[in-house]
Order: C-alpha cells, then sequence, then structure tokens
C-alpha cells in the first residue's frame, strides 16, 4: 500500500500527471478519504479541493501549513507500507512544516531530485543541507534530463551540460549515493500530460529501466533500515 | 539603467548566471549598494549576503518577507529605468510581498515564463489568475525550452511537447500577448553555469534572436504604458 501526498500548495501537479483531475476529495466518518489510483495508491493534493485546475491559492506559509497538517491528521491514509510525500522546490514552510509535523513519526529519509547543470545543483546542495539541519536522512540523489538521445539519427545531446560533473560528481563530493540517471525522453512530458503511467507505457525505454533501478534502490534502502530498527528494538 | 532583484530567498540562481558568485554587498551612508554586472545593470540577491553558495537559507514565510522588504527599502538602486524583479514559481509569499510593498510605485507588468507542456501551463495558469486577482498587468508570455534541434541531423523534436498546444493557444484562448518561443539551446545551460552573457556569447543563434525579439516588445509594451500615462496626467 502506498500513500502520495503532495505539498505543492500553490502548484499541485500531481492531480493532472496521475490521471485524477476532476477528482472530489470524499468526507468519511473517519475523516478524508484520499483518491485511489490504484487500489493500492491512494493521492492526496490541495488540486482535488479547488473548483478549476486554474484556480490559484494564493496563501501565505501560515496557511499553507495549516492545510498540510490537516493532510497529515485528517485524511484516513488506511494501513499504508510508503508514504511518499512531493514538495516544491525550496528550503521554507512547506518543509519545515512536514519535518515538524512527521518528526514524530519517523522520516525514512529524502529523495533529492535535480538537473545535470551547475545552476539546479547549486540549489540541490541548499536542499541537502537543510536536510542534514534538520536530521532528515537523504535516500539519495535523482539526475533528472540527463541526456537527449535524438530520435532520428541516435546522437545523444546534453541538453542541459552537467559542466561541473553533474549529480555523479556532486554526491562523490558529499558522499551522497547517486540512485540513477533518467534520460530525456519526450515520452515523459506525454504521459504526465496524459495522466498515464510512463513506465506501463513506454515499458522498454532507458527511461523505463532507470526508473524501475531507482525504484528499487529506494527500496532496498527503506528495507535495510527497517530491519536494523527491528534489530536494535 | 537596468536593476535586477531576485527574490527567490531559498533558491537565488542570478548571482551564479549572472556571474556574480562570490561578490559582497556593500553597505554605504544611503544603504546596501547593488552589485554591478556592468555599468548600468546592478543586481541584488540573498545569494550576496551568504558565506557559501550552497548555504541554505532556511527561512518561513514572514522573514522572506522581511528581506524583501528591505531590498525595495535599504538598497541604494539610484535612478533606474527599469526594475526586474525575478520571483520562484508559486503564488505565495514572495508574490504576494512585492506586489503590496510596489502598489504605491507602479508595477508595468508581469512577464510570465512557461514551458510547453500542459503539467506547466496548469501552473502558468495560476500565476495569470494571481496577477489578475492582484491586479498586476500581464506584458505577456515567454515560451521557454520549446524545441530542440539535433546539432548532428538538424531534426528539430519537440523535448516538453506542447499536448494542449502549448503557450500559443493558451494565450490566444485567455486573451494574451505571446511574446516569444526560446528554442533549447544546450548554450544557454552553459552560459548560465558560467555566468556569462548567452546573447554576447553566441550572437547568431536562434534562441538569440528569440531574446532579442522579446526584449523589444517588452520595451514597446512599457514605453507605450508610459506614454499613455504622461497623456493622462
Amino acid at each position: 500500500q502506498v500513500a502520495l501526498l503532495d505539498i505543492d500548495i500553490c502548484g499541485p501537479s500531481i492531480p493532472k500527471m496521475m490521471g485524477l483531475e476532476g477528482e472530489q476529495v470524499h468526507q468519511s466518518g473517519s475523516g478524508w478519504s484520499p483518491v485511489y489510483v490504484e487500489e493500492n495508491l491512494g493521492v492526496m493534493s490541495v488540486g482535488f479541493l479547488l473548483s478549476s485546475p486554474d484556480d490559484a491559492v494564493i496563501w501565505r506559509g501560515p496557511k499553507k501549513n495549516g492545510l498540510i497538517k490537516q493532510f497529515l491528521r485528517d485524511v484516513d491514509w488506511g494501513e499504508i507500507d510508503y508514504l511518499i510525500v512531493d514538495t516544491p522546490p525550496g528550503t521554507s514552510d512547506e518543509h519545515l512544516s512536514i519535518v515538524q509535523y512527521l518528526s514524530a513519526a519517523h522520516i525514512d529519509g529524502a529523495v533529492i531530485i535535480t538537473t545535470p547543470q551547475e545552476v539546479s545543483l547549486q540549489d540541490v546542495r541548499k536542499e541537502i543541507n537543510f536536510c542534514h539541519k534538520v536530521k532528515v536522512p537523504i535516500i539519495g540523489v535523482v539526475e533528472n534530463m540527463s541526456g537527449f538521445i535524438c530520435p532520428k539519427c541516435k546522437n545523444e545531446s546534453q541538453i542541459f551540460p552537467p559542466t561541473t560533473g553533474g549529480a555523479e560528481k556532486m554526491c562523490q563530493n558529499l558522499n551522497i549515493s547517486l540512485l540513477g540517471k533518467v534520460p530525456l525522453d519526450p515520452q515523459i512530458g506525454k504521459s504526465c500530460d496524459k495522466g498515464q503511467s510512463f513506465l506501463s507505457e513506454v515499458p522498454e525505454s532507458p527511461a523505463t529501466s532507470s526508473y524501475r533501478s531507482i525504484i528499487q534502490r529506494i527500496q532496498e534502502y527503506c528495507d535495510l533500515q527497517h530491519f536494523q530498527e527491528e534489530k536494535t528494538i
């Protein structure tokens, strides 16, 4: 059982990407019900609370924090194995609140996404510093948009050139795991826009094998951590 | 005289992209001095106040708003023709504060940047709604990362496919100007990482002509607006 919580309050893209646009959150005796993509995948996002997908949530920090608290307290997630939280970029209200509200529970760790160029890596180093400061373990870094193979001539271009060595070099320097690199594939954007699973739609692509290997590495990390916790109890 | 103010407090990329990394803000009798790229281009960013480019600013909204107020009140911008404000994505503290603090002055308008796919356009429609609600005129929309020409075979790929018609269709539907489309060019990322001006480094590229034409359209918009204001005074 997997739960996906979108805490990008001002730019919630998860409903569209999951094919759940127009879905509503239902209230039951036990709280808000998540919206289910499949039986084992429940989703919560502010997008489900808006009357139109173009509606803007024009809120300062405190109101955003209040909604994040509600998402954690008032949603009946049921029995879940994984709670995945998607955050906006930055190191501000959303990030501080989710860490604070989940401090009594246990956060396995953060998966940090970057693109290959230094301008992005600089922002990501700030996120890594944030994790260190608030004591959230880092599972690893994913390099997204990592190179593009021309469909016509098969030549590979670095669209976002890794001028300082990309995520690989950064991870070496900071002693953090590189979980994988996902190549640029126009089908990924298409699948997101259509709300379809890229992994099911294009099962044979290099990007799909990259995603699968990243997922496996995250699972292994979590399994190992839980095993070690059980040993120490 | 142009002033560039970076109000992305948690992810300031302007110092790196402008080649100003490591520069410090100087205090004078008349306030903080901006950092100058050239004589006619002064820049202010929280990046100049950090001891390392990887330092994270872990602040909730109110502290971010306080710094934005300081940037407007305490910086000695001198006589300037244009103040360009670079915001993070979203419709939250930074956006509300800058609009509020500049309300007594006059905001010519917002330039809104998107990529071609629907997932981005959805966020951008929220920004457009924000501008309508806070009564900031919209100068127009720029479509970034608008198509990639393979350097080897010259075949064009839509890396971020415009599944719903891209910025062009959105602008038609919302009756907003499309200021231009900037193609994906790996040299742009390289110039940003090196802190060099792409327009000077690669003066003959399609992306450069696109940038030039966008700049011209923005200038024309502002000139026309100022002319009409003078007429009504």
